[in-house]
């Protein structure tokens, strides 16, 4: 018997639950792409996506994913040739990296595992040994959405700062711009890239590139920057078409725009509590289901925890048993282990994630938990009892 | 702190939740209302209505709600002077006579007060002391939204057989049809009404009157019947504008259609067992947190409760801060207390209900009572522990 | 070869083209009916309903059709036995007198043909020669949307008030309100009926019953008024509930309220001329096209057209060719001859109707004509030639 | 006054008018991109695009606008030290060369100005001029969307056979595509662009590269493509990811299946037979108004122009007057004249282009013919009369 037909929840981390608000606005015809309406919104556009990112600096937007930003900030700033320092927390770090070596830059990776924030001790240490500056730029994952490691970016700048290094300090907030709190500027952040698939709340499709002037001086040494990638035509440009390199993404920026009002006009502060207090419910129900049998948090130390992705283990074959369950028994629809795999588990089939960025509140998030916890009964997974009360504790103890 | 940003649930018995699927086909330009598709689908959308109301007899569709098809099927069959019994068991059977009584019918209430379905026992009493068949019509609510309480037609039917009364027996199942089973032809009802926004899972604005020979037979022997409700033009019309006098709800029949069409790819066994399962788990966490404090389901005996509302009572002014809590601070809309107002009570502050009917699924109501858990926590209202638990277990335990 | 694989145009004489902002506003999930924005709204879609209808008096929503206010104005201030006075100018007018009838009231039918507004003097005679005020009202379509004539009700009323007649003037406004102008207040109307999916831009499914205090009084002198239909109730209710006797058309309200807003910020005197041109437009081509052929306007008279439709004559079987070859070939679906039928032409095959009522504007009416005009070529249909030359010089001449 | 008021049309060229089933597909849920529904949905989806494009090779489908696209096939095959013969004649003929030179490729341009298509013989002179064949590939537009010129692909391959010159053939049919007939295998393309917001009718943000073998051996032998660019993990992957270098352009892939059953329930053939016939409409039109007055085709040559776009001259101040005129009298608007800019003429207010892209039908191109007409009239700008009449002579004397 199937109790899942109803309205079904993506409870995966990215891409999120769509707004109404949002879908709707992007019901529409196509605008003039040479005058009227739509270049008329590019200015607030980006205006507030820059207070969502907290910088004073500049933002292209580009058509593309998130891989789509990753090349498009690297292109930008490094070419043959150079190297970077890698922060890996998870899949999503080596994945940058990637992207940087298939254009022929040299990476030195720094590898804290699946279960461990940029240890910025090892990363000030890699620092003072590049006396020579070699690094161009050290990249660093606020949240890898694979393990839901955060990462201290503050301290990583505190220590290229002590140690006078002069690499950019570039950042993937794809995973948690509009859910933990980022700060560009305040935290010494050159470069920063996002989506607009998770916090943001847009459908899949364009990605940001935030720059400021140390990383444009940068740019500007840059033997060449292909046209596509360059961000300095799409920074206050003449003609909007610059914009975007070229025909804009119409019916996205209507759904941008309509996010982009929703987030400030809940504050971004509060939009960054919210996703605290429900994380919190989160892990206190994991905390109870993890007090007896396989359950655990991949992450053990609360601070290190994303507020947008908690990712789990949960001991083969629970984890895609769990899936498959509350997929199908109720309509939910939990995120896969990403990059997990072991040679005793080479389908991660022991893991699996929360998503819990962008549209979400307490009611979606306590059906998320009582599906799960129905789902470790259903399926007879011995787990600690209590998880759904002790999550609506965190609410209903919070200051709301 | 609100944490209520996010995807609302507005968990009230009516109007439901509306599928997507069902949006989306109402989201399109007028179609010709004299030739082409439109006609075309009225003989299926009029099979596939039957088919859920359980009936080889005709049905009328009116632009109208709950309360347009109850004066339009009173309209067709009786008329000033004439004399229903009503059985009563909340607030809309008391409703539904007060349109008999505008239109100058008498009639004769069965009172059940506000906790219990129709006592068989009573109706067969009275049907055996009007030996002159002066009550043209027996009218019954299946499932009486604001007490949620759930009479038994099949014994009504019985009543009126065992007595060989001639009255019609005549249905309201606006709050039950495609959530409760309902069987039109098999428990010999003569006239059922229901409305499109509930278990049919369509916006407002469209009702149904089902009908068999015999009531048509009553309708023939009727001096006059208003044009509006007369249900004879609207039954196998030769020129569809009869089916609707007049223009027909174009954007609801497509509605309607994606909404037939989901309920028979499910099958309407699986549709009432869903809602049955439903309702058992919120029937569990109700009792659970009835063991201590003031919560109390309104229906005591679980034969006589609805499949897809449940009345609740505890305690002024719980109920009203219940439902401000989970909707202000976690997006959760419950149902008011309807028809349950009393001196010490006048706003029924101390009732709630919620809705359960249509596009429910496991995740929903389990985030609805995970909810309404958190709520009684939040606000210091006693309660027994363990009601979510309760409900894990009924959904867990059921032949999934 | 099919050239109407495209964006198609409904040019029936209703439902119109819906507005994409008023169908985005539809496309939402069901709001509370119990307390919220909803209820908020009401006062605020009266006020701006009113405007439309020019009355600082009454109005009332009905979830209906055309059809349901017709029945629903006569239902509050007619019954069986009361006598009115029913002027004929199309098939509209002769169906208002049938929903009469159906409610046992006797009608007079001053007869005015298929191709003449109301003789007002023949009115007036009628009136002067029911010396015992026997007509307890005069009912009068404003637009005929089968014959296009529109009546001068201004002149109704002079002729009711000249001959010192007691009737209430009851006036169909269907077809015309927000296209042609209509002054309920100053023009002297009772009781004016219209519904939402012609001019008024919404989905069809809800209709309006406006009346002023004079019709007030004669309902409170009624017997009885069936709960559906009475109009007491849904004006300026405590309770939500009853401004629609029951559940609201939720979805319909946010339609209209966007439809109000779309008419209001245009300007309601901007609407009626921007009708008034597109129509000349219309009657320009249309005549220069009857200068040769069968091709000839049903109302000869201009005064006595309607802004919002307009019915030809063009021979058997042209009507039904060109509608054909226009639904076909270009996309574009005109509206059939609607009450015209003869006995040479039981189909009404010689005739046709363009709807341009509510949302058009120059390009969709130009589109419209240019193809009209590529069917009488492609079919070989005698006529006029520089129709749509005709047409874009009364739009290009316009003090625009 | 305006007469705006109504359905837009917006008949630039590109991004083009949206279908309505489009829409509503992309009006959605976000679905899981890691299995399910979306997963299921490739294969056919490529497969459809290749029909489209008439081709067995592959396809890789890049989140981007056309640039994307035009900067993904050059980073397949050529690198810095390369060089390319680039075809131009228009704007977007020079805008891809552009890309290429930003990417370090020497360009060699044949320059045809802006009013003829590539001139074949100079082609094969310059071919057989390389006797080292140092051009890697011959960059060619199959229409020009500025200039509204059509090249003949199949001749320009032939003057690649003819001297045996070893060049790729890549073309960009951004503006063709969907539109005018194009047969990649059989005209011996070896690369071909396209994005998905002109003939394929959906949102800009998706862009098409379809490559042949001979094409992917040449990219085997690059030294390096970028990882985001590549164009083989994204062709028949393993994993779902890689088809588009990580998160999937999800509602758009929901828009792109609607929008790839509709052109071939239509049929491909039928599709550009319909483009074709409207495209003759206009031309007539056109023709007729240049007979008197200023008004000008761009491409004299019928052979040479589009079936999607058209190019037209009016003289400075009229083509900005006349679509300023139709956006604000009408409710149409016109595409602004692009890469026509002189020293007399800098913001090419003497210019103004139809589109006619994707989902037209005659209606529609017939409103936007009467209008333009009605607008030459309102603003006095002398022109040859009948326009109207000649393209409604076209479409009835189709072989409709």
């Amino acid at each position: 018997m199937d109790l899942n037909q109803g309205r079904t929840y993506l409870a995966i981390p990215g891409p999120s639950v769509m707004p109404d608000a949002v879908l709707r606005a992007m019901h529409r015809a196509s605008p003039n792409i040479y005058e009227g309406e739509l270049i008329g919104m590019m200015p607030d556009i980006l205006r507030d996506l820059k207070r969502v990112a907290r910088t004073q600096h500049e933002a292209a937007i580009y058509i593309g994913n998130g891989h789509a930003v990753w090349e498009a900030s690297l292109a930008n700033v490094v070419e043959e040739g150079d190297k970077v320092l890698v922060l890996a927390s998870g899949w999503f770090g080596h994945g940058w990296s990637d992207m940087a070596r298939a254009l022929g830059v040299e990476c030195e990776v720094l590898e804290f595992g699946r279960r461990q924030p940029a240890d910025v001790a090892r990363v000030a240490e890699a620092l003072a040994a590049d006396k020579s500056h070699s690094f161009k730029a050290v990249l660093a994952v606020h949240v890898d959405t694979s393990s839901s490691a955060k990462s201290d970016i503050a301290a990583i700048r505190a220590a290229l700062d002590s140690t006078g290094h002069s690499a950019l300090l570039m950042v993937d907030c794809i995973a948690s711009l509009g859910c933990d709190r980022f700060e560009m500027d305040d935290w010494g952040v050159d470069v920063m890239v996002a989506a607009c698939q998770k916090g943001l709340m847009v459908p899949a499709g364009v990605g940001f590139v935030f720059y400021n002037d140390k990383a444009d001086r940068v740019r500007g040494e840059m033997r060449r920057v292909s046209k596509y990638w360059d961000w300095r035509p799409r920074t206050n440009p003449e003609i909007f078409a610059l914009h975007f390199c070229g025909t804009a993404p119409t019916h996205h920026l209507y759904g941008l725009r309509t996010a982009l009002d929703m987030i400030h006009e809940e504050g971004l502060e509060n939009v960054w509590k919210r996703h605290k207090i429900l994380a919190h419910a989160i892990w206190a129900a994991s905390e109870t289901w993890a007090m007896q049998g396989p359950f655990e948090l991949n992450i053990t130390e609360p601070t290190h925890r994303s507020h947008a992705v908690t990712s789990l283990r949960i001991g083969v074959p629970h984890g895609t048993s769990l899936r498959r369950w509350t997929q199908e028994t109720a309509g939910l629809t939990l995120g896969i282990g990403l990059g997990m795999a072991t040679e005793e588990d080479p389908q991660s089939d022991g893991f699996f994630r929360f998503g819990h960025m962008g549209h979400v509140n307490a009611q979606m998030i306590l059906g998320m938990l009582a599906t799960v916890q129905t789902g470790l009964v259903a399926l007879g997974i011995p787990h600690g009892v209590g998880g759904v009360d002790a999550a609506a504790a965190v609410i209903a103890g919070s200051d709301v």
